[in-house]
């Protein structure tokens, strides 16, 4: 099958790969389409030291088993372990688990991946494809309200003008957050703007120690270090970004002000298809580019471009007219 | 009056230095002993440019005011701003506030203080000076209770063997966790023991990411490494430790287990006066040398030594017969 590779030296499409083949206890998909993620750029760049197919944001059906047909999305930690001692409570968690094209486990930019089948959430038909390619990284923000309240008319700070933070932001809106988004690029900040969100410039920024609640969606280091400039004491910092890298930070200010960081990762699938499905969340206008599978490594050099956002990868031959060249 | 005096180049006990005069709302208090802290010898290394009379472990009697001739702790974060937005409410993270021998406040290595009349708690008959020298350090080992719940045997873990080690590890056992104490020393561990508390000594432990809770009373930059290594998918690391200087850190375990990072600091007066009342927590044995105020800068030098707990200044001439020279 058709799909691409990731090496420590190489990115490539390659044309010869074996077809998946199931364990007990998983399928086989047929891929539609695939979202580049941040995550993935990080990936090529080094981190996790993965080596095989990347992809954890995708739309597939089922080849079997009980959603045989249907469109799926899938959880991407997976355990296979069987009478696992954290499963399925804490399989985010799980030490003995593998994540579907981050680590040990191929992902979706390919033709097929095979996945538990225990992981597949069922897309409903009113949520069109190039939403639903969003679920995974729309339940990633919802996992922030799993961790934290967002009393109502909560001041929140969202740092970035990214995918990730547009829709964190949104989700935090619509939990009743006083959202304010602080991005470099005012073009990005009007996408923003358009859905009734604050926004400001970070040159135009005037830092003050003031925000309950601050989100980093940066996916860079400056992130941290800016968003202990705004939060308030006793306030709140969600870690959302993930660097391949250290950071070289003042800590001090985090025991002195009390303050709490928390890491957020992956969040629950069934309240993104949710709000998806209840067009709570508006995701399609993030997508900037479309490539085939052939190009999936051209994907990837353009989703790290200035500019662009959600760069999707599209193995369904039928939606091909709509694919930028 | 004598007193120990920080400048950028020295610590020196000055003879001539002026008496304190108090500003509306403060009293003056005749210093009898104090204790001497990590942060002092933090300060004395650059931590937070301080200058002038550190200090902020002390037992002291007002010479004016509704407690006049009483014994007194002094509640260390000060703010005389008034109407002030912040306070009284959150003093203790006040932006317009004073330290009490930390920041832009003289402390308590001399003989006389001036101190807000409204942050003195009156120490009861029952406690002993030497043990009463121990409130603002065992107020702040009682501030993780009103940070974070410990629910009924809740696997604790304590990093440091040392002097704020020994009071979180007592007031975490008492408020029901399992607490294990990690340290470098297998001769400082044996006062945790005699306290029924489990300890490990650095070299033998075998690190496994386990502990629902990690409190960091290392005083060290590799306290919150080792946290790391330590702490359980999704727990807490409470950070009592504050360095000059800045961290190197790769932080995205943070994320990919969704750690929590909670700075902690100052704590709650009335109860650690309580315990200390009812004898929950034991401190005295953590005493190791006492110097008179006129040595105090050897009592500093003397604190950074190894085999040290906590060293104290005596200023009150009726104890300077149990002064060890």
């Amino acid at each position: 099958m058709l799909g691409l590779v990731l090496t420590p030296n190489s990115l490539t499409v390659q044309r010869d790969l074996p077809a998946p083949e199931p364990l007990p206890g998983e399928v086989v998909l047929d891929i539609k389409l695939a979202g580049v993620c941040e995550t993935d750029l990080q990936l090529a760049r080094g981190y996790m030291g993965f080596e095989g197919i990347p992809g954890h944001e995708f739309v597939g059906v089922p080849q079997s088993g009980r959603l045989q047909g249907r469109r799926v999305a899938p959880d991407i930690n997976c355990c296979l372990t069987e009478d696992c001692e954290y499963c399925p409570e804490n399989r985010h968690h799980c030490p003995n688990r593998t994540v579907i094209g981050i680590l040990g486990r191929n992902g979706g930019f390919a033709e097929q991946v095979a996945v538990p089948e225990e992981n597949l959430y069922e897309i409903p038909d009113s949520i069109p494809d190039e939403q639903a390619v969003f679920i995974e990284p729309l339940a990633a923000a919802f996992e922030i309200l799993e961790q934290i309240p967002i009393p109502s008319e909560t001041p929140v700070t969202v740092l970035g003008d990214g995918r990730l933070g547009y829709l964190c932001a949104q989700v935090l809106a619509a939990a009743g957050g006083i959202v304010t988004v602080v991005g470099k690029h005012a073009s990005k900040l009007e996408r923003f703007r358009k859905r009734g969100l604050n926004t400001i410039v970070l040159d135009e920024l005037v830092p003050e120690r003031k925000a309950e609640i601050v989100v980093d969606c940066t996916g860079s280091e400056s992130g941290l270090e800016l968003a202990l400039k705004l939060v308030r004491p006793r306030g709140t910092i969600v870690m959302k970004t993930t660097i391949a890298g250290r950071y070289d930070l003042d800590m001090a200010q985090i025991v002195i002000d009390e303050l709490r960081l928390i890491g957020s990762r992956c969040g629950p699938f069934p309240r993104a298809i949710e709000a998806l499905a209840n067009r709570e969340i508006e995701v399609e206008s993030l997508i900037t580019s479309r490539f085939p599978l052939e190009q999936a490594d051209r994907a990837l050099q353009t989703a790290a471009e200035k500019g662009q956002h959600k760069v999707l990868i599209i193995m369904d031959s039928n939606t091909e007219s709509r694919i930028t060249r």
